[in-house]
């Protein structure tokens, strides 16, 4: 008797498996089907040994496979019993369509789990040094992507401008009109603001600047396509240095892998 | 001659050690010193094994320690050498102090790191089948705390009902002043809401209704301190019914276990 598929959406984090929760590489190492978005780290795909990977992203060599067509497949391979994994970058539910492929699962009947992953809206800022929350800087955040051009518009209409910091997802094409639209709604120039394409992988780039040159700074052509994190406020000038990469492994520690 | 020691600011993620990163897994087994706020999983701490684990929290039976004290600790830990993990629940830049530790030990100039987790605001909802973002029902969501009255109620006044989902950490002693909040500024008394206590724990705890009843619901004893997410937006409606738990073995499946 075969068991009963299960669909794992699972997020893939910022970038370098180091950032995978062991949930997510458990059903990596057990999945047979893994359909990816474009970008995923091939560190990353590399722990599915046993399984077909299936690049369904928008971009960066993908079949440009529509999101019907990503449903579909999800679909049919969990109704042949199969352990699929549908593996987003950050987190499955933050602007990855996750809900929609498990509201269309839910609908198949089709049983299904969510395995959440460290969200690029947090890590990324982080891991340059940047906390999205700081105590009598930041008190909250809004995490939005120019994706949706209307609804991001309205949060930054609304909020007064310095009050949470601004996380923007997604908008690496909308940084222009997202800049002129704060600076409409009153934020200053000189806001702090930082720029932070493909985090946690070799293609990293950061820039920290004012607002005013958010739209205009130039991101070097191997970290152009990067997925890419904008925050805007305060905090973006807190600048933590942080100990980056190797460690020196200590005399008598454990021998697992310190990067 | 004796390594730098380094101070890790480490995310335990929602509770968990499923839900650890595998960098916060090697950072813990090599780590002889952990600090940990109250209410981490006993799991998670089970995996420093060669480290003196201290409760520094502020309940749950820690020695009340204050966020001082707390800094010179990891500072004097770290001038010496010792791998210390500063272990908080989700992730250390959101509302958990980190930054103000990672600037204080800059400040000693001691080495530190920070190791994202995954944060309660997005996975204590996932986990309970609720996508803080959905497209057509919310493009965005705000993180915030009534820990800050001012701060989140400022928020609360200035974004129209229903734009975002509105996220509160650390809210469950505000949830009433939240709840009166919201209905002031227009949101419907039936917009859907959760409360999500002791996600990934076994004292988890779903509550799911209208934001009219968010004040009053009451939590089973043995949840009431837990740590609690509160989501309020229509994306709390969306009721994703995810396979939890134990999974059966496939036959031919790596060997690794499978929760």
């Amino acid at each position: 008797m075969r068991a009963a598929g299960l669909v794992s959406l699972v997020g893939a984090g910022p970038g370098h498996p180091d950032h995978l929760t062991q949930k997510a590489v458990r059903r990596l190492c057990d999945a047979d089907l893994v359909l990816y978005d474009a970008l995923v780290d091939p560190g990353v795909l590399a722990l599915a040994e046993r399984a077909e990977c299936v690049n369904v992203g928008k971009r960066g060599g993908g079949l440009q496979t529509s999101q019907a067509a990503i449903e579909q497949l999800l679909i049919e391979a969990g109704s042949k019993g199969r352990r699929v994994v549908r593996l987003k970058g950050g987190d499955p539910f933050v602007f990855g369509r996750g809900a929609e492929e498990a509201l269309a699962l839910q609908a198949a009947g089709i049983p299904f789990e969510v395995v959440p992953g460290v969200s690029s809206a947090i890590a990324a800022p982080a891991l340059a040094g940047i906390p999205v929350t700081h105590r009598g800087v930041a008190s909250g955040f809004v995490v939005i992507t120019t994706a949706d051009a209307t609804a991001s518009a309205a949060v930054i209409d609304a909020l007064p401008p310095g009050l949470v910091t601004v996380v923007a997802l997604m908008s690496m094409g909308g940084r222009a009109a997202l800049t002129a639209r704060l600076l409409e709604r009153g934020w200053p120039a000189d806001t702090p603001a930082a720029m932070l394409l493909g985090a946690a992988t070799p293609r990293q780039w950061t820039w920290k600047g004012p607002l005013g040159d958010l739209a205009t700074c130039e991101p070097p052509a191997q970290s152009a396509d990067a997925p890419g994190t904008i925050v805007i406020g305060f905090v973006a000038a807190i600048d933590l240095a942080l100990v980056q990469g190797e460690i020196p492994a200590l005399a008598g520690a454990s021998s697992l892998a310190v990067t």
